[in-house]
């Protein structure tokens, strides 16, 4: 996608083709700026300390991790340790394990000396393999948002709810939830988008919002509290929101605060879709909410709140008192009977076993 | 209530008995602050600005706003000016109208020079009536408390969700949600609180938190997303919210989100009670969602964030790219169906039609 102009993803090789970069989006919206992953450390760095997230995203940057620490080390315990390490940076997004287990694969097998270049050419494929899912996912959403617009009057356009971020700056590029945005608003078919705020870590105001402004894609922001509300009055048509681990049975793990908005939207009879690549289903498991394990985050994400004063300095402010305990589950698993459907670069399916199966046979047995 | 050891009252009558003094509850949790109102206008930017909040509070600020208005005009039109001026403060809270409605019922009939004077003991049975409905409430509450502590393991406290402040700062005294809460406490009930941070005005992590830890309750803050995930886990026995306006249907609106904390405890049968007084009540109505008017407030309130910086300066942070739109309704409405009981100073009654004038039999006809 564009910035100020300049065509981006999230992820490249550096000019030297060793180094990676990535955009730091700790630092969004306020400043735009690169960095430079030189070691396998600073991968698990950016992932641990969120400078990318999303679970697409994730995923590249802990296979650019591994080209990373095989500079040093190609030996197979080596990579198994570095495999390991990464993994256990987030516990919940699935596409981590993933990318980490399909490097290791291919891989392991080859003899040391022909690792390194194996390695970037492998992570350079789940790059581009991922543009081109999240390319499918917006053509698929694209037909369930022209049908949406057929439906309203001339010139009303159709209005979008989406929590967190699974925008381009969610995956290598185009983004999942965001996807089927950016290809009907290309189709011309006007879309409005809500965007919820999304705490703690407001990547609804701080990248979606961001994101949609670069875009020139109409959009408000609301906070997480008032979906419902909208929907009871008939201001949303559509919700569609990314995945950070799917269950063969299409429960769906994703941002804390989903599921709220998947019981509101169910109540009034709102579409609710799910965003996602196969890569982000998890066949080893069918119960989401008993089995996911959710990540419990730092509760100085909820206590404390980043933005920009009135001198362009960013600082963080506390908004509780000194001392206040606090919980901070990052994850919340909304349940396959409140998704209306799975929108994945092979189609758009039921979110049951039935449905995943009929789209990715290749899993089923 | 008690604050660093002193008795306190949200407001009270100054030493001279004629102006009034509040807590200045924009200052809290970083200052405990007490205003001062010596006109009407003081009176009215103390609700707009939010100085005081909480339906019931909002009541009797704006009876002692008649008294502050009478002593520089007491005829019979400057009265209905004031009224009408004051319940134009906030279109949602119907305390407003009923203190103010009630004020110019008692004051009306009277000769011009007893009106000061009658205003005075008016605005005080108001407030004197707020706090002994309010202890009431916490009664009833006690015993639905009880009966849960009964079915809980030895030791282990029984989990109640709140979202925003419906604690003593919202009221004059006790509180009407948190009045349960400090009966049963009182009572020796373990009790623990999750208090939802409640954006955009943060009002459970400025004012909820910053009344339990002043009461030595203990609690946990959480994000406004996190309280689905918790029920799903069964981690909350019990949600108590309080109410700016119930119809005489059972409908309950109160502040935005509390729709979707409701829908969750639905979808994992946590019961899900609202405190209030018969004041709350508007008998004109039914049907919350069509009728009640939703108070839209600034945007700035969702782009921007206060909180007390590094220094302890307290300051405003922007979350949002500069530029971007902004909705801020204030309040949601909760459909009856969604409501286990109402929490009144008259006892509990089912949410409905019937549940209500088996209450306040004198409203039904």
């Amino acid at each position: 996608m564009r910035v100020n102009g300049q065509a981006y993803r999230s992820i490249w090789l550096a000019a030297d083709g060793v180094e990676v970069e990535i955009i730091d989006q700790t630092q969004l919206p306020f400043r735009f700026q690169v960095a430079r992953l030189k070691r396998l450390e600073d991968a698990m760095e950016a992932i641990s300390r969120m400078l990318v997230r999303g679970a697409p995203l994730i995923g590249a940057t802990a296979a650019y991790g591994i080209c990373l620490g095989l500079r040093r080390a190609a030996g197979s315990q080596a990579l198994e340790e570095m495999a390991r390490q990464l993994i256990g940076c987030r516990p919940t997004a699935v596409n981590l394990r993933w990318a980490v287990e399909r490097m290791v694969r291919c891989l392991l097998p080859l003899p040391e000396e022909q690792r390194l270049a194996a390695a970037y050419r492998e992570a350079g494929l789940i790059c581009e393999e991922d543009v081109a899912a999240n390319e499918a996912i917006g053509r698929h959403g694209l037909a369930l948002v022209q049908k949406l617009w057929h439906t309203k009057q001339l010139g009303e356009p159709v209005h979008i709810l989406t929590h967190c971020n699974a925008g381009w700056l969610a995956t290598v590029d185009w983004g999942t939830a965001l996807a089927p945005v950016y290809a009907a608003v290309a189709a011309g078919i006007p879309v409005h988008v809500w965007v919820d705020e999304t705490r703690p870590r407001n990547q609804g105001a701080s990248l979606t919002a961001w994101e949609l402004a670069a875009a020139g894609i109409s959009h408000h922001l609301l906070v997480d509290n008032a979906g419902g509300h909208l929907m009871q009055h008939g201001l949303v048509d559509l919700c569609i929101v990314g995945s950070d681990r799917t269950t063969a049975g299409g429960d769906v793990c994703n941002k804390i605060g989903t599921y709220l908005k998947a019981l509101a939207a169910r109540d009034n009879g709102v579409p609710f879709y799910v965003a996602l690549p196969g890569s982000t289903v998890d066949w080893t498991m069918d119960d989401g909410v008993a089995e996911i394990p959710i990540e419990e985050r730092d509760m100085d994400e909820v206590l404390r709140v980043r933005g920009e004063d009135e001198h362009g300095a960013v600082r963080t402010v506390a908004i509780a008192p000194a001392g206040t305990p606090a919980v901070n589950p990052a994850f919340d698993v909304t349940p396959a009977r409140l998704v209306t459907g799975l929108i994945t670069e092979r189609g758009i399916c039921p979110a049951s076993r039935d449905g995943l199966a009929g789209l990715y046979p290749e899993q089923g047995q």
